[in-house]
Order: C-alpha cells, then structure tokens, then sequence
C-alpha cells in the first residue's frame, strides 16, 4: 500500500497547520515534528474547497513510530523531567518543612543555649593567646635570621669575597643550626595543638565553642609548620647561591632575611593561605561595597545554618538515640537517609559561606589577590580530584610540606599521598574528637577509608564517555556527602549524648 | 606590583604538573584551570635542581578571582549537582519506602479486595456488550449507502450520464436522508453512553470496573461518532464529485461506499485511534517479538501501579480523610505534597504503560502503521501544547469532529478551543465522576480552568531565551501533577468514603 499521498499530505498539513503556533511550543520539537507542520499556520476559515469537508482528514498519513521508541530517528529532549526532578527536590523539602513545624512547632530558641561560664571564659582565652605561638615561631626565626647573617658575614670575610660551592663543612654547619631551630620550631607548635588539646577535652564543655578554638589552633600550627620550613629552605638557599637562581622569581622582591619582620609574619597571619610567601600577589585596593557583600552572605548563611540545624538537624538527631541504642539498623538507615539531605543543605551553606564569602571577605581586606579557594570539586568524577579541589588552602599546604618533600626523599608518590591522607585524618580527628570529648577515630577512619575509594574511582574516569564519570561523580557524592557526612555526625552525636546527655535546655523537659 | 613572573609560574607549573593527571579528572575543567597545568605531569623525584627546595614554591603567583565569583572569567560547570540532585531524590523516596514499611509493614493483598459478584457479572455484560452499538452504528452505515447508491442511480438513469453541479435539490435530498440517518446515529450512540452511565453509577459499586466499562463506552462512543462523521462527508463527497477531489488521495485505495463493510468496521474498531478513515497506513507484518515486550511492560508497569497505590497511595489518602474533614489546611497541604510525588509517579507509569506499550502493542497486532500516539509533552511550555500532545488520540478526534467544524461554521479559533475543553471536560467529569458515584464536577472544573491556565502561559513561550520556556514548562508540571491531579484524586476519595466508607476489608478493622 502506499504509504502516502500528495492529497493525504497536503490536508494533513493544512489541518495540522493550524496548531503549529501551539505545537513549536515545545523547548525543543523534533525534526520528525517538523516535517509534520513545515508551513505557517493556514488562515482560518477561509472557505478554501479543500476545507469543505472537515470530518475526513486523513489524521493517519504515514506510518511512524512512537517518539520514546527506540525506532525513533531522533529521540525527544528530555529536558522537561530535569525541571520536574527540581520542583520535585522542593515540594518533598517543602512537606518535610510543613510535617516538621506540624511536629515540633517552632524550635530556634536563642536563651535555650546551655553555654557555661566557664567555657565562654577559658574559649576566649585560649583564642586569643594562640595567636602567641606564632609569634613565638618570629623571634625563632629573627634568631637563626641572624646567625645565617653571621655565617655569611664570617664566610664573606673569610673568603675574601671568593665564593666557593657549598661543602661538607658548610652543610654540617647549616644542619647542627637548623636542628637547634627545628627543635624551639617543634617545641613551640606541639605547645601551641597540645595546650588547646588539653584545655578544649577537659575544660571546655560546650563543643562549638570547643571546635572554634581546635581549628583556630590547627590553623596557627599549620601556618607556624609552613613559617619554619620555608624560612629554612631560603636561609640555606641564601647560605649556598647558586646560578640560575632556585627560588621563585617574585621572591626577589623580598629576599631573605628580609622577609623575616614581623609585619611580615602579621600578613601571613591574616592572610587567607596555609602557605607562607614572602611575597604574595595583591590587589591595588580594597573593594568595601565587596567586603559588605560577603560579609553579609556570611552572616545570612549562618543565620541560615544555624536555624536549619536547630529546627531539622537536631531533632532528627534526638529522634534517632533511642534507635542507635538498640542497633535497630532499619531505622538508623531511615534517619541516616533524612538526615542526609539536611547534612548536606548545610554542608552547601557552609561550603559556600567558608570558602566563598568568608575568605574572598578576608582576602579583599588583606589585598591577597589569589582567590583560587576552591575549584569545582561538585564535578569531580574521582575522589582524589574532589579532596584536591573543594579546600585548597589546606591542598597546597599537603601538597607543598608534605608530599612534595616525601617524593623529594624518594617516597612513591602512593605512599606520599597515604601519607598525606594518615595526617588530615589525624587532623579531622583532633578538630572533631576533641572538642565532642569523644575520640572515636571515625573522623580519622573516614580519611584513611578515602584512599581505597580513590582507587576504586580512578578507573572510572578513564571510561571512554561520559558514563564512567557520572558514575564517580555519584560514588563522590554518596560516599561524601549521602553517607559520610551524616554517619559520622550521627555517631559523634551518640557518642556525646551517651556521655552528657542534651545540650539544650528544652531537651531536658 | 608585577603579577606574575617566569621562575614562579614554571615552579608553579612544575608542581602542580604532578597533579594534572587527577584534576583533569573533572567533568568539564575551566580554562582558567588549564592555562595553570598545561604541561604533562612532571616526573616525581627526578632530581632536578629546579626541585631542590621544596618547601618554597610560590603557590599564590597571580591575581585570580574564585571560580563561582562573578568576576570569573568562565564560570564552572554546574553538571555535578544534577547528579547530586538525581540522588537526593532518590534518597528521598527510598527512605519514604523505608518509614512506610516501618509504619505499615506490607500492605498489599490480593484476597482484600472486596469486590461484589453483581459488580463482576454487571461489569463483563456490560463490557461485552458496548460494541454492539458499533454493529448498530454499521447497520445505520449501511443503509445510508444504500440510498445513496440508489440516489445516484436514479441520477444517472435520469441525466443519462451528464453531470450537474450540486442544486438545492440536490442538497435537500441529501439533509434530509442525513436528518433520519443523523437521528438514528444519535439515538445509537446516546444509548451506549446512557445505559453504561445509569448501569455503572447505579449498579457498579466498585470504582474500578465502573472505571473500565465508563472508558470502554466513551471510546466506543466516540469512535461511533468519528464513524458516523467521516461516512457522511464521504457520502456527500461521492453524490457531489468535484474535480479536483476534495478527499485525501489515500482514500482512493478504499472509496465510498466500498468502506461500509464489516471487516472496515471491525478494524476501526480495534485501531487505536479515535478518528474513522477507511485507509489507514499499515506496516507489512506483525513482529510478534515486539508485541511480547510491550505486553510485558503493561503488565510490570500495572503490577508497579497497583502495588504503589496499594503501599503508598492509599494509606496517605485514608490519613487524610479526617483532616480533610475539619479542613486543617497545612495537613491537607502536606498530604497534598505528599500524594503528589506518588500520583506523579502513577501517572507517568500509567502514561508509558497506555500511551507507550499498550498502544504500541495494539497498533503492532492490528498493522496500524501510524504510532504517533504521543509527543514530547513533557517538554511542554504552555499548557496548550501539553493539551495537544500527551493523548493524540483524543486531540485528533477534538480537531477533525469538534474544532475544525466548528471554525469552518465560523467560530473564532478561541470560542471553538473553549468548546473543546468544556466538552473534554463533560468527558471527564463523565469518566472519574459515574463510577466513583460522585458527579462533583471538579473534574469538569478541572478541565474547563485550562482555558485561563492557556492564556496565561501563552505569552510565556513568547518571551526571548528559555527563562519563559523553563517558567512555562514548572507552571504546567506544577498546575498540573504536582496540584491538580492530587488535589482531585483527594477530593473524589474523600467523597467516596463519605459515602460509603472503605472499599477494601483491611480497613474495616
């Protein structure tokens, strides 16, 4: 039979051509479509013969298979179920928020906060005076800044201005002066995370205020680690000249030892990097209408994590003791999966209001010009680019101290990077245990867990296509975000409640 | 200050070179990223003197605002969070699984259903007996050419062969057979619709046979209607030739009155279309294959469905009934939010299991060539193209029987449409309202308040860009199957238990 006809196809096409204005409505119509309805709209009624009869088209004119067939020449956008998939996300959000106030009414309630005395005291104390370790690591540094300038003064008079290559002599000196110095630089940052150990696990109760001081002191170590080993690698670069020169160019513009004054030290203080420079890129200014705007995403996103945590997050903790108690694994998993989605709106908000707000903030003050916080680590397709990517100050301060330095002494570049891994989860462990009086070691375990998962996820991105790195992607988002994050909070959470009991006054009645 | 100099970027590069074969990792890397690691990795521990000091490297070398700033040059791929979002949802509705298995344990069970004997027996003669009025349609069919055969017999006996152009004779001749034959179609169809409508809401209890038999005789009586319309014109057509032919070329294969047979009939009959035409295009053979795969999805997509409203969907409606009793608005509007995500899912399941593979399934055994059943509605930007390609079948039978007729007498394109919808939703009120015994009219509401939904999201699609496509597109996903289809499953439920009580035993407890 044939398929189709001229008659057939030019009535099909009038009559169809009246819903064309309707049918390109479509966010992307099909070409089958189009060869449907190639002509602008017929006007109507316009008495033409052909329109006489009406109830005869010829609808069916050719044979076509069904546009979700695999048949199809052209497979349709879907394009309409991502909008859908989003205005789903926010109707079911939108419920459990309407569910939550029918449930508990409102529960932000500011003079409910059981916060001691004596924490507030002691937390305030102990932040402002660590800031005196690295004040320490200066005059560490302006004594040994001297005692290089000594050498160079006993050698340039020696030699009489001869400079001979760096010899076994020269090296056994610089390294007894450097193990005198590594020694006060040790000394001084060990006081600097042991003291706020100490003080934050036996005398500070309230573990906010707990985890404020342990970061303010894992920071300061880290700047103090970073001020040492630098400060060592110029002083013997000055020490032993060589051509071409082994220090980055724009050192050049503060060489050692003239970097080492205290209102260079009070820069890299504030300045919002782990990495001591001498010299950092700056701007020509400060931007206040900028500093005003993050400022104010800062203190919206808080206002906004802490109402969140208060009315969602923590009851849905309470609710879930008494299930943790008896190991009754259905409803851990239920509150584990609802607890996920609030972990992580508030992870997003705190990401966003840390690494976006608060440091371009701190930076447009300090005029520190290089804003590379973060990269677009909600893309990564393997682990190892999301922990490389979501805090680079912490990245470069691994990668620069630690694994560098290792492959330096010949370590694997695995085993450097496993090694890198052991610190941060010693790291995470001290700025979570500590403060929450529990040291679990799941903080600890949750970053050494990640390097199995960044073997598993690195074959993924060598897939040809784009399957294998949805596939990470959603591996890096379901271990992080979906079951990482809220299992730790859960467990930590028990484990404070076992050992205290609520926080909160209301809790109490 | 300068900004960047050479020794800093190569150092810079050197070290980050060590990491490209992770960061290149990302779904999309930024330009900006790859100006930064253009080089292959660097390898480790080669001694280079360049390497020497490690621990010095200018990792801060230029001025670079943060990736998600405005300031960015490129702004970053936002890829991972649809797949974050495609998760979460997930998530979600798989911790609902969980805490309505927790709540209700199983709930689904076949011997529970409490369907009357009546219903059943009532329901097959009913069912059996619909088609007669086809037979009754082709009878009247039948006789009609009859006449018309004879007319133009005595035509040609009188004229002897010589053609006259249509006269008013001619044309009263033709009305009033028309007139008789009109009556006696509508007397037919009138009883198929009328019968199943008092059968149904007065002696089928249970809604859901009731359900089947009212869309059986809306089908049937539609297709007797198309039937009766398309042989009239093409009676009309044959009594008065014109040249050219006014008729779809394609109908030459099978011209009037050859159509009026049994096994024409019969085939419309079981087509799935709405729209009579004597030529249909046909594929040459039934891949019998195909037909078992769409068969088993209509089956595994109708266990899906009854198991989700047996497990989800009816528990949450029977928790609403007392809310909805003392009209405590933010519970029904939970419920609502609540019910929405699954009578979405519903109806999306039952969208591919009618319009994908039974329909597919149907047109494969019947050879019926033209699978165009659906378009992308779920692309759709106004509601008027969502109206026009979610149910075909139906949109073809309203544009040849209803709006165009109407248009060609005159009517504004926009009276007609209005038309259209009031009579569609004459159909619907018919189809939810009969067999729930609930003529509430909200179907016929529902329907009938597209029309302003219409006028609204036209200007939409006008507007540039996809700001108003996306806009459009939420309104008709919102409008409705995240409201209207809930909002009017809860009303016709409440309704019924209002009258009745529980269809199911388990309930009776």
């Amino acid at each position: 039979m044939p398929d189709t006809t001229h008659t057939a196809v030019t009535t099909a096409v009038e009559l169809l051509g009246e819903s064309t204005s309707k049918t390109n409505g479509t966010l992307r119509s099909t070409p089958k479509q189009q060869t449907l309805k190639p002509s602008e709209p017929a006007e109507l009624g316009s008495g033409k013969p052909k329109k006489k009869y009406r109830h005869v088209a010829a609808l069916h004119w050719k044979n076509q298979p069904s546009c979700i067939s695999h048949e199809a020449a052209v497979s349709p956008s879907f394009l309409g179920f991502r909008n859908l998939l989003v205005l789903v996300v926010i109707v079911m959000n939108l419920r459990l928020v309407v569910e939550n106030f029918m449930k508990y009414g409102v529960l932000i309630c500011i003079s409910c906060h059981d916060v001691r005395r004596q924490d507030v005291v002691l937390g305030a104390l102990l932040y402002a005076l660590i800031p005196i370790h690295l004040l320490a690591a200066y005059i560490i540094e302006v004594v040994a800044a001297q005692q290089a300038r000594g050498a160079i003064g006993r050698r340039q008079r020696s030699d009489a201005g001869v400079r001979t290559p760096e010899n076994a002599k020269d090296r056994r000196e610089f390294n007894a002066t450097w193990t005198y110095i590594a020694v006060a630089h040790t000394i001084n940052a060990s006081l600097c995370l042991g003291i706020t150990n100490v003080v934050v696990y036996f005398y500070i109760h309230h573990p906010g205020i707990g985890t404020l001081c342990e970061l303010h002191a894992i920071i300061v170590w880290l700047k103090n680690c970073s001020y040492a080993f630098t400060n060592r690698d110029l002083r013997h670069a000055m020490l032993h000249p060589t051509s071409p020169n082994l220090l980055p160019e724009m050192y050049l513009a503060c060489p050692y030892p003239q970097n080492i004054t205290f209102q260079n030290l009070a820069y890299f203080w504030w300045a919002p990097t782990l990495v001591y420079q001498p010299v950092y890129p700056r701007t020509s200014h400060i931007r206040w209408i900028f500093v005003m705007k993050r400022t104010l995403e800062v203190i919206g996103l808080s206002v906004f994590i802490w109402l969140t945590s208060a009315q969602y997050a923590s009851p849905l903790l309470r609710n879930s003791l008494d299930k943790m108690a008896i190991l009754d694994l259905p409803s851990i998993l239920e509150r584990l999966m609802k607890l996920s989605t609030i972990s992580l709106v508030i992870w997003l908000a705190g990401f966003f209001a840390l690494f976006q707000s608060f440091m371009n903030a701190l930076a447009e003050i300090t005029r520190f010009g290089d804003r590379n916080f973060y990269g677009d680590w909600w893309n990564s397709t393997d682990l190892q680019t999301y922990w490389s990517t979501w805090n680079k100050p912490v990245y470069h301060f691994m990668r620069r101290h630690i694994f560098s330095p290792l492959v330096g002494r010949g370590w694997g570049p695995q085993t450097a990077s496993a090694m890198v891994f052991v610190f941060s989860g010693f790291l995470h462990e001290l700025a979570v245990g500590v403060p929450t009086h529990n040291i679990l070691g799941v903080a600890f375990f949750g970053m050494v867990v990640q390097l199995p998962l960044i073997m598993i996820t690195r074959p993924l991105t060598r897939i040809e296509g784009i399957t294998g790195k949805v596939i990470g992607n959603c591996i890096f988002w379901i271990s992080f975000c979906l079951v990482g994050q809220p299992l730790a909070a859960l467990l930590y959470f028990f484990a404070w409640q076992a050992k205290y009991g609520s926080v909160s006054r209301t809790y109490h009645a």
